[in-house]
């Protein structure tokens, strides 16, 4: 019988109403004759909740025991949504990370998976029972709970999906689908059928907070087909695949991502190594970089630019401050990236020209440029972002 | 090095000031050079706040994923109370019923112990950690996460200090020991230095709500003593431990239990055996049987009535009523068990006549009567359930 895995984000199971409505969709998919494995994320402000329930003890608990918190949110909304299963008279269990094997390293509060053992899940699909999985969690060597990071449920799902060798793997959320740009902001967007890896690996690196790079990252290596749908419409969504024919599309998306800080080192020492070793440093306390731009500075020194989530602002400029002492350091967090991204950008040369033609005439000032084959992303103020994504988006788009 | 279990109960851990301060007893405990492994409950109202979110969805919900549910009340307090320990710098990790290896049997929501493997426990202890345990689960040969019910976490901390031969196993609850009556209801309630096992089985088993019986029990049959303490004041609290001389001592305690309901059969006909067949149907739907009452009724019949706890009534009134057709059933849970417990009533043969004189000068109606060695119990109007305790110990203490 062929499985497949479907995820359904904390929004999706804020509450009863929509615990339910979910519940009818894996209902209807187990009858249409399909094995179901579910994976869901803590509901709605779970998560949000226990994190000020660990502030106000403990600002700075250690990561094991934030992992070991946070993964009580998963723990209640798989027993909920299997609650709710039963009323449909199916049978069905919900299973925590430990107890479908997701082993992962012991990085608390990022882990990778490594490995899938899926004997227990095998042995419950052979009984025809609907699994209902805790995303977000796995369990270390030593036997502790580990948590993904940052869209680490969406990685749970493609992991369960590759280790089951599903059909293909679901990703329902409050979006019906991958749009050129964000509906909430710029209303013309238009939903697709179909993108390839690659472009929504772009996409999702760049904040459109649809799927997560490492979900993607995965899909790809494995070949597992993605499907990104809403839980809430009953609508076909936008099919992940292997490339797609690219001649005529262009611009698939525009995104933005106003979770970012640049950090800026000036009048670094200008040995060789220098660049390596920084971001060695960086790299050792899981710091990761985004855009680095490096440039010569006065008086045989280096300046050295470079971007992180403003979540790890903090550990980065740490590392930076203690790596030259003569070196001035500073940091921006009023910043947002805004990005477009195609597969047909290569050869299509004219495209920088014309998104920095928009963005000028919609008078926003670039502060850094960083591109790659299949995208363009510029750092402007944040207050600028919402109105840069409708200018990029209007000069390219229908 | 010594170990001291210490079990600290959901109100004892309600907020972020009172996880710090019972931090800050476990901090003492450990520095003073005892290993400490602390069992907790769930904070406060979220075990209720589950339940209710449960009921929204599923008032039927099985009971697998209600433990799956449930249990994550507990994963909840003991991270929060490891994240308070690590403000004092000490070594902690909180541990999962899974991960200390409290293996139960598979009946959902009232499990029972079977073994405890202390290899971790040990192996994390030999490290000078402190560990926070969760109370109330453990898991079942499936893998699969039970709970203990009501009391749970007195049997898990009880069932820890035995695995780990535990030097004792302090109990912190919000009252500051063992009182001869409930001291909200009877203002000149004492606090008692000691009590027997026994004599605290009775008192638990009668809804004295200090220590559930389970873990008394257990405690007696491997002698772990036990100390039932306050988690606010910093006083010495109320041992139990074996039998104490009891010459002087009549009478330990009056408890009062609301929790229960009557049952009653009337017109079961008069065969051999219809007693076993009816209690051994209870047994099998776990059901437990309290109080039992028979007699003989008109025309060949017999009347039994029994009493169960509230919650177990619509399974009791279930099998009652599919029994025997012929027979009439009625049930009635406004009513209350009141009862003096001490060794020494057996030798004091005016213990029953006086205690019925004080309920009798009180103007309270006796509707059954049970008694056992060391105990004395009536069902009255649940109405009258205050001024009854009131009133008995008025009649023995002091």
């Amino acid at each position: 019988m062929s499985i497949i895995v479907q995820k359904f984000g904390g929004s999706s199971v804020a509450d009863a109403e929509r615990v339910n409505r979910v519940a009818g969709i894996i209902a209807d998919t187990y009858r249409s004759g399909h094995d179901v494995v579910v994976v869901v994320s803590a509901q709605g402000d779970t998560t949000d909740d226990l994190i000020e329930k660990a502030m106000e003890i403990n600002p700075n608990a250690s990561k094991r025991e934030m992992d070991m918190l946070l993964s009580a949110g998963e723990q209640i909304s798989i027993s909920l949504l299997a609650m709710a299963i039963e009323k449909h008279g199916l049978p069905v269990k919900s299973l925590l990370g430990w107890q479908v094997g997701v082993h992962t390293d012991s990085i608390y509060g990022n882990a990778r998976i490594k490995t899938v053992d899926t004997e227990r899940m095998t042995a419950e699909l052979s009984q025809r029972n609907i699994l209902i999985v805790a995303g977000f969690q796995g369990i270390n060597k030593f036997d502790d709970i580990t948590t993904l990071g940052r869209g680490g449920s969406d990685t749970s799902a493609v992991a369960l999906a590759v280790a089951l060798k599903a059909e293909k793997c679901q990703i329902f959320t409050d979006v019906d689908g991958v749009y050129t740009a964000d509906p909430r902001l710029v209303s013309t967007a238009q939903k697709q059928d179909e993108v390839s890896y690659n472009e929504m690996l772009e996409l999702a690196t760049l904040g459109a907070q649809v799927l997560h790079n490492r979900s993607v990252e995965m899909a790809q290596k494995y070949g597992i087909e993605l499907e990104v749908l809403s839980s809430i419409t009953n609508q076909k969504g936008t099919m992940v695949k292997e490339n797609l024919t690219v001649e005529k599309t262009i611009i698939r998306g525009v995104a933005k991502d106003d979770n970012i800080t640049r950090i800026s080192i000036v009048g670094l020492e200008d040995v060789p190594g220098v660049a390596f070793k920084l971001f060695d440093r960086l790299a050792q306390k899981h710091v990761n970089v985004d855009i680095i731009l490096q440039s010569v500075g006065r008086d045989g020194t280096k300046d050295i630019t470079f971007t992180v989530s403003k979540d790890q602002q903090d550990v980065a400029m740490e590392v930076v401050t203690a790596f030259d002492s003569k070196a001035k350091v500073s940091c921006d967090n009023n910043i947002s990236k805004v990005s477009i991204v195609g597969s047909g950008m290569e050869t299509h040369p004219n495209v920088a020209a014309k998104m920095f033609e928009a963005l000028y005439a919609a008078d926003i000032n670039i502060q850094m440029i960083n591109t790659s084959e299949i995208r363009i992303s510029v750092l402007i103020d944040i207050n600028d972002s919402k109105k840069a994504v409708k200018a990029v988006h209007d000069a390219f788009i229908k």
